[in-house]
């Protein structure tokens, strides 16, 4: 931990009580002056911290960014986000930036962070609403040893996380869309990109992007009849960082099951989490669209169709209509 | 055509005669102290080029380098090479320029060429001889439209390429080895190494890229045994700028042909270009290894291989020694 982050870390642990100067020097072994200059970087931030000449300093409020020393402060978890998290105020995209790390050689569980995004992308070049302190926008950087044509499986515990991390911090019935949404009263709360650089028979690594609208109050027009966020759901603003520790300690939890034990467990936990199976759904793809009724997510995580003349058609991606 | 490479051109062109300062002046409709200045500049660059205050200039030959402008002039191709050649006397892996490059937006076609490579790759982390002067080091970004699952057959679709410049170039049996080298009599004297970044569902981008021993006279003990070389096959040195020209023409034309009628004429030529079928092989990948005659290449380019016991085994990438 930082000198730094130490010293926030004691103030909060004391917050309500003035500490003094002199505590605080004592306390992280600094002098008094580079004590000042810690606080003034921390009110840079957004912190905000009182100082009195005589009684010292006392912790008011963290701002509500996703500081990576927030972030920190309460993980519980081996390796994700104790790695670099790499933060922007503002930035392209979180994936993009992800994966121009991890062409430099990033670690697993690297996260890069960014309160607002420019071009915040969706699958197939689509665009992700990505307005400041409304949402989340993250991505993380795995390197599983699976070949490239098990990647897929990665957004499918991705998608699983998600919505248990929803779950388990809101208490809101959040279902999975195949392949990569997260619907709350059959609006979309979260997408996920999973982007991938390989050799043919070998992945170098994989970027995970989550957008997620956590206190985001209103959505543009074209999305807003089929977009909601945490906020619209309970009319509560919500601290987006215990989110992603919370996603982090679940991401870290399946990631090791699929290591260990394989996919079965992740895909059989996926279809307790869908309300997909039964329903009459259209998938559009590049070339085709079909209609029918979803009969299986299969073993490896495709998706079976039977059409209207009872034949099945086995889907890798496409996006799907339900009707 | 640049101004520069113009004057380069038309210097080239009056080869064996002095050209006055202001024909070219006039030729190319700058001033004479410009003419200067880029005769000064293609000097830099290793051209050899007289100058006399009488007679003006005489082309004497160029420099042994993969200038772009030495590509250019004389490249018979549409699209590529016809976007931008970067060009390094240095570099860590053309693969890596080339990625990088392509992650920001650089279109079809685009060419990296390095003189030396200081950390060449070929599969799986290996390492590829990239000395100075003596080989080709070059890669080719392609965005097709096909999906990762089909990305191996631009790996066979390359293979082809290179042997086909090989033979129309030397007369030399250039031969296949599945899934990524090309030998001469038996020797290495080509490896690919193919790289891609996809979303789940469609492809980015794809990095092809080349090592060729060209004019390479020795090779490391490690390696001595099994690679060769151009010039250690025939005795003559041999230009690389030609073969650059070549492959690239090839390329464009194989890339075409699959683009517009499939893999089907690609995989045919391929076999005519093996000497691999019928023959036996071991296959060692990740976590096995067989031991077997090899069947066929089938139609996705998937190795069928016989085992002792009559059992048939598909095989999509792996380490190949001929027996």
């Amino acid at each position: 931990m930082s000198t730094k982050d130490q010293l926030l870390l004691y103030l909060k642990e004391r917050k309500g009580d003035w500490v003094s100067g002199e505590a605080l020097s004592n306390k992280i072994a600094v002098s008094r002056s580079a004590v000042w200059k810690y606080i003034c970087k921390l009110r840079e931030e957004g912190y905000v911290i009182e100082s009195s000449p005589k009684k010292g300093y006392l912790f008011r409020k963290a701002p509500d960014l996703l500081l990576p020393n927030e972030i920190r402060q309460g993980l519980d978890t081996k390796v994700f986000g104790k790695r670099d998290i790499v933060y922007f105020t503002e930035t392209d995209s979180t994936n993009t930036r992800a994966k121009d790390l991890a062409a430099r050689g990033a670690p697993e569980g690297t996260l890069v962070i960014s309160e607002r995004q420019i071009k915040g992308r969706g699958r197939k070049g689509r665009s992700w609403f990505s307005p400041s302190q409304g949402g989340i926008y993250t991505s993380l950087i795995l390197r599983p040893s699976i070949s490239p044509s098990e990647a897929p499986k990665i957004t499918l515990l991705t998608a699983v996380v998600v919505a248990e991390t929803l779950r388990s911090l809101t208490g809101l019935s959040a279902i999975i869309k195949w392949p990569n949404d997260i619907l709350i009263n059959g609006k979309k709360i979260a997408g996920i990109l999973t982007e991938m650089s390989t050799e043919m028979d070998s992945i170098d690594h994989i970027v995970v992007g989550l957008g997620l609208n956590v206190n985001t109050t209103d959505f543009p027009d074209d999305i807003r009849e089929k977009a909601t966020s945490l906020f619209i759901e309970t009319g509560k603003y919500f601290p987006r960082v215990r989110f992603i520790q919370e996603y982090l300690k679940w991401y870290e939890e399946y990631y090791e099951i699929f290591k260990r034990t394989g996919f079965e467990p992740v895909i059989k936990r996926w279809k307790e989490l869908t309300n997909m199976i039964g329903q009459q759904i259209t998938v559009e793809m590049v070339s085709k669209k079909y209609f029918g009724e979803v009969q299986d997510i299969d073993k490896d995580g495709v998706l079976i169709l039977k059409d209207n003349n009872g034949k099945c058609h086995r889907i890798f991606s496409g996006d799907v209509t339900l009707m």
